[in-house]
C-alpha cells in the first residue's frame, strides 16, 4: 500500500477496540457464534439463546399501543404539519418540547424526588457519546477517571479510545456484594497517582450494569464526599433507572444534591437515555445532565457531533409528554422486569445456581465461581465456552467487565420471550445435572 | 468552586471553538442581530435578512409531496409492520436499504459516472461527525492537514477541536479565481514542514464551500497526483454534489480514481450528507465512503458514536430507493438553484456588484473589495458591519473563511423565498446608491 497506515491513529485506535470488541475477545466469539446459529422456536430449536444483549423487549407492546392511538406523532403525511420545520432543525439545543418532556420523564422515574432543568439537559446520539463527550470535557489526555468494577465492558471504548484518557478500576468484590467502599476510592486513587495519572473524576453506574443492582444512599452519601474531598468531578450513569423494580429502591445522586441543597453540585454529571428503560437503542437518544454550567454550554457545542434527528425528537416528545402513557408505562415494565427477574432467579436456582441479590436492570449477576476447575480467569473462559458451545447460551463472562472475582457472568434476560427464557433455563438444567452426574 | 476546570479540556476546547463560533466572531454577531430582529414579510419588514446560511428550501415542496404520497415511509402506527425492528436497530453498519439507497444516490448524483460500494458506505449522524471522524482515523494529535483557502470555518471545530490535528492552509485567491494550484499545494507541505507538522492529507470541498465552484477535473487530477507523491490522503468533501447546477460541470474524486482503475484509491476518502442536496439537516444523515478496507472498519466501529436513528433510516431508504422520485428531484433541485443563483448574480450586477463565477453551492462569493476603505481585515469588517446593521442582511465575511484576500462575503440565496431575495436585493441597490452618492 505505500500509506504509512502503521502510523495512524487506525493502529493506535484498534488498542482499546480490539481488548473489548476485537475478534479475539469473548464478546464476538459470543456474537458470531448466535449470529451461525441463532434459536429460533420452529425453525431452530437447537440454536443459541442470546443472553448477551441488554435488550429491553418486555414493555415493547405498550409503545406500539401509543402509536396506534397516537399516529399524528409518527405521521408526516397529507396535511401534517411539522415535517419542513423539524427536518430544517439543526440547532444543537435540540427540540425544546424533547428537552422538556425528557427533563419531566427522568423526573417520573425517580419518583418525583429530584428536579430536573430542561436547561440542562444536553442531547446527545445515545449514551455512548454522552459518556465519551464528558470524559473529553473533564478529563485531558493521560488524565484517568477511576471506575469501579466489574463494569461495562464499553467503557473501555467510550471512555477512552478516542480522548486518550485512562481508566483506574475501584475493585469491588463479593465480600461485601460488589459494593464501593471508601477503602476501595482511596486504593483505586492511590494506584492512579501511582501511575502519575491525574485523577479527574469517578465514574459510577447506577443502577450498575453488570451487577443488577442499585447503589444504596449510604454509598452515594461517601462517593460524593470522596470526590468533594479530591476536589474531583462525578459521571453517574442511570441509564437503568427506570429498570429498577420498585421505584422506592433507587437513590438518584439527583436526591442526594437535593438533599445537600446543591452545595458542590456543579461537579456531578448525570447520562441518561432512552435506549434501556424505552427499549428504544435504535432511535440513539442521550443525554448529559451536568450541575455545572460550563459543562452544559461546552457539551451543547460539542453535541454538534452527534445529534438527534429531529424527526426522533418529535415523535418522542409527543410520546414523553403524554403523563398518562408515561406513569402507566414507568409502572407495568418496573412490574414486569421484576417479574422476569424472578423467573430467572428462581429458575437458576433450582438448578443450583446462586445470583447476586439484584434489584434493577435487563439481567442478573451469576455466580459459577464453584464450578470452576481452576479459579482464574482461565478457568472462566473454560466455563464460558462450554455454555456457549454446549449449552448454546451466549452470555458475558465477567473477565470482560474487568471483575477481579473469576466466575462470574451477566446473563439477560428481557431480549427475549418468556418461552424463550423457559428454554434457556432447562438447558441450564440439563448442563448442572450433567456436571453433577459427571463429579459422582 | 475550588474545581480545576482550568486545567481540563474545557478551557482547552474553547480555543478552538471561540475562534469561528466564539462569542466576540462574526458568527456570532450576525446571528445574535438576526435573532433579536428576524425579518418578516408582514410583521417586521425592516429586519435583519439571514443570508449567512447555507440551507436548502428551495425544493421542499417534493419531499413534502413525496410523504403525502407515501405515508407508510413515515407511519408507525395501526397495523405499520418495522417499528419494533427498527427501535431496536442499533448495528453500526446502519440499515442495509438504507446503506444501499445512500449509495445509490450518489451514484445518481454523479450522473452514473461512478459506482459506489454499500459495503463501503459507513453512515454518521451528519458531515460534522463524518469530517472529525475521519481525521481522528487519518492523524494523531499534533499532526496536519491541508485544506484550501476559503473554507468552510466549521472546519476550525470539526478537524481540529476533539482531535487535536492542525489545519494548514493552501493559500487560494482571486488571481486564478480562488483555484488550488499545484505551487499552492506545495507551499503548504513546506508550512506544515516548517512548523514540524507531521501531514497526513490534503481535505477539499467539491463543490467548494463558500466558493460555490466545483473543481475541474484537471486540477483534481493535480491534488490526486500530489497526495500520491507525498504519500498521504486525500478527504474530499461533496456535500454539495447534488447542487450543482449542471450535473455534466461536476466530476467526483470517485469519476477521477474509476478512470485510473483505483490505483492508489486506498488513499481517498469521500464524506456526504443529505443536510444540503436534500434540505434535511435536522436529520443528522451523513456518509463516508472511502476506498480503504481498514479505515472503513474502523469508522464504523467509531461510528458508535454517532449513529442515526433507525426512524430515519427507515424513512429515507424508502425515499431514496425510489428512483422516479429521486431523479425528478435532483433534477429539479439543479434547474431552480441554478434559476435563484441567475437572480441574485444579476440583481448584484445591477447594483454594481461582481461574484465569482459559480456552479454550484446555496451561495455565492461577492467579491465587495472595491468598497473597502482600507483592504485589510479590519475594513473587511467594518463593511460587513454596516450590511449587518444598516442593510440588515446578515452575510458571512470571508475572514472568517481565513480567506486571504479582504472584501469577499459569501451570501447564501436558498433558505428564504424569492420575494424574501429580491427585498435583499432591493436593500444592496439602496446601499450602493447611497455609497455613490456619498463619494461623488
Amino acid at each position: 500500500m505505500g500509506i504509512e497506515m502503521e502510523q495512524t491513529c487506525v493502529e493506535l485506535s484498534n488498542v482499546a477496540v480490539s481488548e473489548t470488541h476485537g475478534e479475539d475477545s469473548p464478546y464476538f466469539a459470543g456474537w458470531k457464534a448466535y449470529d451461525e446459529n441463532p434459536y429460533d422456536e420452529l425453525t431452530n430449536p437447537s440454536g443459541v439463546i442470546q443472553m448477551g444483549l441488554a435488550e429491553n423487549q418486555v414493555s415493547f407492546d405498550l409503545l406500539e399501543k401509543y402509536l396506534e392511538a397516537h399516529s399524528e406523532a409518527s405521521t408526516w403525511g397529507k396535511g401534517a404539519p411539522g415535517f419542513r420545520e423539524n427536518a430544517l432543525f439543526q440547532d444543537y439545543h435540540g427540540l425544546k418540547t424533547f428537552r422538556t418532556a425528557m427533563a419531566s420523564f427522568m423526573e417520573q422515574v425517580r419518583g418525583g424526588r429530584a428536579k430536573f432543568d430542561p436547561q440542562r439537559v444536553v442531547l446527545t446520539a445515545g449514551a455512548t457519546a454522552a459518556n465519551e463527550l464528558l470524559t473529553f470535557i473533564l478529563a485531558n489526555p493521560g488524565d484517568a477517571l477511576l471506575v469501579p468494577t466489574p463494569y461495562y465492558p464499553g467503557f473501555d471504548r467510550d471512555l477512552r479510545w478516542r480522548t486518550g484518557v485512562n481508566i483506574v478500576p475501584i475493585h469491588c468484590d463479593n465480600s461485601n456484594n460488589f459494593q464501593i467502599t471508601p477503602e476501595a476510592l482511596e486504593a483505586a486513587y492511590k494506584d492512579a497517582e501511582a501511575m502519575k495519572y491525574k485523577v479527574r473524576g469517578v465514574l459510577i453506574t447506577n443502577p450498575s450494569n453488570p451487577l443488577g443492582v442499585t447503589i444504596p444512599r449510604s454509598v452515594l452519601e461517601e462517593i460524593l464526599d470522596f470526590v468533594t474531598r479530591k476536589n474531583i468531578h462525578l459521571v453517574s450513569d442511570e441509564i437503568y433507572s427506570g429498570s429498577v423494580f420498585s421505584s422506592s429502591e433507587f437513590t438518584s445522586v439527583a436526591e442526594i444534591l437535593e438533599g445537600r441543597q446543591y452545595r458542590n453540585a456543579e461537579r456531578v454529571h448525570i447520562v441518561y437515555s432512552l435506549s434501556k428503560d424505552l427499549g428504544l437503542p435504535g432511535f440513539r437518544v442521550g443525554t448529559i445532565y451536568s450541575y455545572n454550567d460550563k459543562v452544559v454550554t461546552t457539551a451543547r457545542r460539542m453535541s454538534s457531533f452527534t445529534l438527534i434527528s429531529s424527526q426522533t425528537q418529535h415523535l418522542l416528545a409527543s410520546m414523553l409528554s403524554d403523563k398518562k402513557f408515561t406513569e402507566n408505562y414507568i409502572k407495568t415494565n418496573r412490574e414486569r422486569l421484576r417479574k422476569r427477574y424472578e423467573m430467572i432467579i428462581e429458575g437458576l436456582r433450582s438448578a443450583g445456581i446462586e445470583c447476586l441479590k439484584g434489584n434493577a436492570g435487563l439481567f442478573c449477576w451469576m455466580n459459577m465461581s464453584p464450578l470452576l476447575e481452576k479459579p482464574t480467569r482461565e478457568g472462566e473462559l473454560e466455563l464460558w465456552n462450554a455454555i456457549l458451545h454446549e449449552v448454546k447460551l451466549n452470555i458475558s463472562p465477567g473477565s470482560s467487565c474487568h471483575c477481579s472475582e473469576p466466575g462470574w457472568f451477566r446473563v439477560c434476560f428481557a431480549n427475549m420471550t418468556e418461552q424463550t427464557l423457559e428454554i434457556a433455563l432447562q438447558r441450564i438444567r440439563h448442563f448442572m445435572e450433567r456436571i453433577r452426574t459427571q463429579s459422582v
